[in-house]
């Protein structure tokens, strides 16, 4: 019996911390490395590890965590068992991809904050120009926060093989761990092909849904998990559809609070969603509604979505959706794919507390108010 | 015997088209994967496979090959032999990371084209404006090129990871694979960093040639394909030792080539370094000697440097810098630099055709005019 198989036993509230025990001793193994490079870029790893220990709610290695337990990993039920603490540092990785999504996804979006801190072009534009340095300072500030992003990315991979998992469970793990990666960056170019394209269907907000969110969320992490077990195809196939409409679910309910939500509650401003455009399944709903039953209505929302500031016309706008019945479709679609994920897990071979953590997972993913 | 043996017997002139085979043969089997999301993504996904495939002297590969053949790797002389088709496909996969880096270097310096052809960037800048899509063409191109280069980043483990090498050697390849990233992207961090904050030190310089031409083009590809192969420290030593010393010498040649390379030869405007304001270690050393001898000189050079557009200006700045005697300097370093290359070689315990070969490729790279 490994010593560290004590981790088997956490319970899901105390797996956040573990993960970030996990990346913190990662990153002081990696950190001489930079050193021996340049300060310039210690700096900057530095910078890379606040990012990733200070934030984050852990939601993919919870997951993936899960799929290892609950498909007999910590026993070895399907293939020889893998000790605890590494199985804990391949799903930590999982952070550094979204790290790397996050530092990128804020340049796309231009963002100025992150986890209630500046994002990290920012952090760099603001350099640049502190020191009066040659060049642009938001060039700068940009380039830097492509490399980190980069760095995280590289490092992500190289976090997962060097978990000192057995080459098998890599191998096992690498499948949905390939997949995902491309499932999350297709997903996000579809969405900001989709927002600058005027793309408004309901078919390509739901694709985006799929791949940018529940894939790369819950899907694939309750995958990787299960492969690290060597779980079998009933198992995976069970987490899978899980996953996906869990994870679908989840966005959905993300949409609804960017519209809906209590600006008191969510931390963001109300209608976030309605300001920035986002053409969400929300949305797509409505104007499908509208386009059949008031096709002015429609257009008004289509002129507006993106280009609304002040308070009335966010209220106006909101209202529209309301009106349209496209908020209560939204609502009962959340408590259907709710209802279908529980119940894949209802008949899979899996054991009662993993099923139990991860409806509970489940139900704070999609039932959340903030 | 395998039937893939005879790519041992490749000439060094042969490795490119096998290269770019095995590459076109990867995105045949990935392409698959974005047709399941969305056309959009194939869209994208084609134009990445169309960059691979047309471009690139595939240099990183075939010091990779290089360096696995001197370790007898054909023959299994230090570990189990491994099929040289997948070895070809683990060492074209530098070619991914080599995009990655390009696409994202041209975001940085918001290069127009690339291997005679638009940007990826500037390509998906104009798709927007041509279909007049909502936001900003260039915001939109740069942020489907940041997500073309994590395709890239992630398919480049993917390549390495699904190239049908045995565990062991994949494991051993990762040591240098992992260090060669976070050089590369360390090298770039401190080379953008530098020309922001006017570091100008030849010191500063020479780690940028270290790091982010060395290590990434010479240096750790030859150790990557003598770690496949399970070479013994000395062979992996004497590599080392000429990567470093002859991808240096290579980033030498470049920057003499930036300054006084000739238009017609080199396919880039004269001086197009100076117009940049690249603080090379040509630069950095005039300025050094100046600073002692001539300080108005070097005054005059700090000044200029980068704000340079009219032929006479160029001309100018060059024959300050000739005059420093620098280009002489630089010019004995990249001989010795060759020679103690050349050296390291010599004493190693590797094969004469492998020698010669290297040796080859060495002068090529240092002797170039353009």
């Amino acid at each position: 019996m490994s010593d560290t198989d004590h981790l088997a036993h956490l319970s899901p509230r105390e797996i956040p911390a573990a993960v970030t025990a996990s990346l913190r001793s990662y990153f002081e193994e990696r950190k001489v490395e930079s050193l021996d490079i340049d300060p310039v870029c210690t700096s900057v790893i530095d910078s890379l590890e606040t990012f990733v220990l200070n934030g984050g709610k852990r939601v993919r290695p919870a997951f993936a965590w899960q799929g290892w337990l609950g498909a007999g990993g910590a026993e070895g039920t399907f293939a020889a068992p893998e000790d605890p603490q590494r199985v804990l540092r391949a799903v930590s990785s999982l952070e550094l991809i979204q790290a790397c999504a996050l530092i990128h996804d804020d340049i796309i979006d231009d963002a100025d904050t992150r986890r209630g801190a500046p994002t990290i072009h920012k952090t760099y534009e603001r350099l640049h120009a502190e020191n009066h340095w040659r060049g642009t300072a938001s060039r700068y500030g940009i380039s830097t926060a492509i490399l980190t992003g980069d760095v995280a990315l590289a490092w992500a991979d190289d976090m997962l093989h060097s978990s000192g998992l057995s080459p098998e469970a890599v191998s096992r793990a690498l499948v949905p761990w390939r997949a995902m990666r491309t499932e999350v960056l297709g997903g996000q170019l579809l969405d900001i092909t989709a927002e600058a394209s005027r793309d408004g269907r309901v078919e390509t907000a739901q694709k985006i849904n799929r791949y940018k969110t529940a894939a790369y969320t819950t899907e694939r992490p309750l995958h990787i998990g299960a492969a690290i077990a060597g779980a079998p195809e009933s198992i995976i196939s069970a987490y899978r559809s899980f996953g996906r409409d869990i994870g679908v679910a989840f966005q959905l309910r993300d949409d609804q609070l960017g519209v809906f939500g209590d600006p008191e509650v969510t931390g963001k401003p109300a209608g976030d969603d309605l300001r920035e455009g986002k053409r969400t399944v929300l949305v797509g709903t409505a104007l499908e509604i509208f386009q059949q039953s008031a096709p002015d209505k429609a257009r008004f929302i289509e002129e507006n979505l993106g280009n609304v500031t002040s308070v009335e016309d966010i209220d106006q706008l909101r209202d529209l959706i309301e009106q349209s019945g496209a908020a209560d479709e939204v609502e009962r679609e959340i408590d259907r794919l709710s209802q279908r994920a529980f119940e894949a897990l209802r008949t899979a071979d899996i054991p009662e507390d993993n099923r139990e953590n991860l409806i509970d997972m489940g139900v704070r993913a999609t039932a959340r108010q903030s």
